[in-house]
């Protein structure tokens, strides 16, 4: 069986975790610099195949990761769902925002799937190319991170416009959440028909959040999702990544029930890890920038998270994205160390 | 006793919690703005006794309440150790950039008094003009967070630049920091002897550190600082917030000592008061866009804030500071609601 597959499958802990790197197809890789710059924008070059195909395969061939994920963007839901995203150089992204409570409404009940189609191509491309022992995932952005962007058109600083919209208008945002958990729900099975063996739910602004909000804006849709996906895919492990939470695991995993938890840079592996059950899988949470850095902080950085999980179900993984400006050195050192 | 200071003396917790709430000199208040714009800069406001007094009085003047907080910045102590702090309308703050080794083992290994005499003149000026139940509370930026800004010569999302630094130099990190922990001291010593009864220390930018990180970069300086404030006044109590950390609020507690932890926003507010022991007081964690927004909402998250720490020794305060967009009938429906 694949080494990454194994640890959702076994009754057996495997002697090493499995390891990828969340957003490994990126800068910081030359040969992905390169194909980037033959397509005109960001969402193009997700929307080509041949691209997203050769981007995602790019880090498994340097450093024969355990698992590829599918090169895409989070936002592809909102804009099969019509928001107009388009991506600004040196910006980020940019959607029509919904403004106010009629725009929610309006939002169309289904994913225009015809656009998401070059996602799933990708996927059956992908998964024709891989290397037999490699397991591909899937991914969507969780509704609560997709709406922060929907609702203010941008990134924001500690997501307030949507925050504020949810205190302002509890019900239509509620109506919000429960649109994109559908289209959440029909994008990860729509990846797992075009061959994802794993996905992966990325709630990158569930931080902020107050306790309640998180258990009504990402706890209660992710667990949503989670059943949508297992009434369909029961075999498939979900993984959910709650970035930046101020603790709550242990009752995120018993109410969510991914197969998997995320854990990002700030999360207390050890104290998280007593507080889920020892059944679910943890994943990261090794800091970005200590990659860049290398040498010895890298080193104990390292250690440190193979210590903690002597023994129990986790992926080695970043606690966020890998950095453009990560040499590739370090992450040779990385997979030399995790290896053994 | 006053209401404030019952709360850490007293066996008993009393009926209703005492309230204050960060950053409530402000702009909110349109009597603040007017004597703000008397003022050439905002350092030159903070540095102007008869103005600073004047934006730490007005809150208690026309809310009451229970605590006064000196108006100041945290960047004075940065300021005072010759980094040429100035403010930029509409982008924040610029210090001269702390560049490499040298430059921190230049750094002087004293404030500068004579910089930081309007902001003692202003607190014993205050506490003259206070009424005799509002307790006086002085405060500084953590070591962590002041290195951020001096690192990189500004705020930065976070904190890349000083967290970099400590990878790549933690000796000459780990010396920066232990000049700021001396500078803290100081300058709450100071403070108290000015007139400050409480003394808070903020570490604004906690929360995106490791585990281990944390650790020696926040809990042990701040640790340090509260020791050496003791040791000169063992009974004046002193409140540390580590904003947005992951949990850890015991250990936290545990190891640094504080009087008092303030809880942001995110924070678990139940699960972080039974980690603390009863005899550590909490403050905050209402969210600063629930008081923007009003109405049901607030009263709802006010009342969950209420029934969590009922019987427990909390202050009752924001989980950040108060947003220049709220509106004065949502504070005074705030201090309705909590004094009952």
């Amino acid at each position: 069986m694949k080494p990454f597959l194994e640890l959702f499958r076994q009754a057996e802990v495997p002697k090493r975790p499995p390891l990828w790197m969340m957003r490994q197809a990126g800068r910081y890789l030359p040969e992905y610099r390169e194909i980037r710059a033959t397509a005109k924008s960001f969402l193009d070059f997700c929307y080509t195949p041949e691209l997203a195909i050769e981007a995602t395969l790019q880090p498994i061939r340097r450093f024969g990761f355990d698992a590829a994920i599918i090169f895409s963007d989070i936002l592809v839901i909102p804009d099969a769902l019509g928001q107009g995203v388009r991506f600004v150089e040196g910006e980020g992204p940019r959607l029509d925002a919904l403004e106010g409570v009629e725009a929610v409404r309006a939002l169309p009940a289904e994913i225009d799937r015809t656009k998401l189609e070059p996602v799933y191509e990708a996927l059956r491309g992908t998964r024709a190319a891989l290397p037999a022992e490699t397991t591909l995932i899937g991914f969507c952005g969780a509704p609560w991170t997709l709406a922060t962007y929907m609702i203010a058109g941008r990134g924001t600083p500690d997501q307030a416009p949507a925050r504020s919209f949810a205190y302002a208008e509890p019900e239509a945002f509620a109506l919000l959440i429960e649109k994109l958990v559908l289209a959440c729900v029909e994008h990860l099975v729509a990846q797992i028909g075009a061959g994802a063996e794993v996905v992966q739910i990325f709630d990158s602004w569930a931080g902020p959040l107050p306790e309640g909000e998180f258990r009504a804006w990402c706890e209660k849709p992710v667990g949503d999702i989670i059943r949508g996906v297992k009434a369909r895919h029961p075999e498939v492990p979900v993984i959910a990544f709650p970035r930046a939470i101020s603790g709550g695991f242990g009752r995120f995993a018993a109410e969510a029930k991914p197969d998997a938890i995320g854990l990002d840079t700030a999360a207390r592996l050890r104290e998280a890890r007593a507080a889920i059950s020892v059944d679910v899988v943890t994943q990261g949470n090794l800091d970005p920038l200590v990659l860049v850095a290398g040498g010895a902080a890298l080193d104990r950085a390292i250690d440190e998270i193979l210590d903690a999980t002597q023994g129990a179900r986790h992926i080695f993984n970043l606690g966020h994205g890998i950095l453009p400006s990560t040499s590739i050195a370090h992450v040779e050192r990385l997979v030399e160390k995790v290896r053994g």
